[in-house]
C-alpha cells in the first residue's frame, strides 16, 4: 500500500523561500527513489509555514530516502533556517488521481 | 499558479469505506477538469478520518468542479455519511515532483 507523509514545517521569518529553493532541489532525484507525489506549497495568510505532501512507493522507500546523501545534505542545510516547529501525518493512500497503477 | 486544497473530513462510525468509495468514484472523472492530484487516504490510528490532498491547475478549476453534476451527486451522497468535521487548507503550490510542467 503506498504510504503517505502530509506535513508543514516554520521557516524562521524571511527564510521561507530559501527552504522552498532547497525542497524543489531536493524534490528532483526522489523519483528513482520510490516517491510519486512531493508538492510544496505556501499559503498567502502564513508567510513562514511551508507544506509538504508525499506519495511513497513504500514507507521504507520514503525512510530510505532520509538516509541519501543528497537528502541529508539538504536536511542540513534546511535545518538552521526553520524555527523547529513541524507537523506531520502518516498516511495509508488508498488511490485517486495522478498516481501510476500499483 | 497552482491551487492546492489539502483537507480532511470525518465519516460516522462504520462509514469511512463508503465514503472513500465515493471519493475514488468520483476522483475519475477531474483530470479532465483541470485535477492533476486527488489523493485519498486514511490513516491506522483514526477509523474515521480520510485526508484528501487536490491540487488544481487554478483555483478557479477547483471551484468549477464543485458544481459539475457527477461532484455534486457525489457530494449528495457523501454528506449522509459524515459527521460535519472537516478541516482544509488553500495552498499556492510551487512545484516539485509528479505535477507535469506548467
Amino acid at each position: 500500500m503506498r504510504y503517505g507523509y502530509f506535513g508543514s514545517m516554520k521557516a524562521k521569518p524571511g527564510q521561507r523561500d530559501q527552504v522552498v529553493k532547497l525542497l524543489l532541489r531536493s524534490a528532483e532525484g526522489l523519483s528513482t527513489a520510490g516517491c510519486h507525489h512531493y508538492v510544496i506549497g505556501v499559503s498567502d495568510d502564513d508567510e513562514q509555514t511551508i507544506w509538504v505532501n508525499e506519495v511513497w512507493d513504500t514507507r521504507e522507500a520514503h525512510d530510505a530516502s532520509l538516509r541519501l546523501p543528497e537528502t541529508r545534505a539538504a536536511i542540513a542545510e534546511a535545518m538552521p533556517l526553520l524555527t523547529g516547529e513541524f507537523t506531520s501525518r502518516e498516511i495509508t493512500v488508498l488511490g485517486g488521481l495522478g498516481l501510476p497503477p500499483e
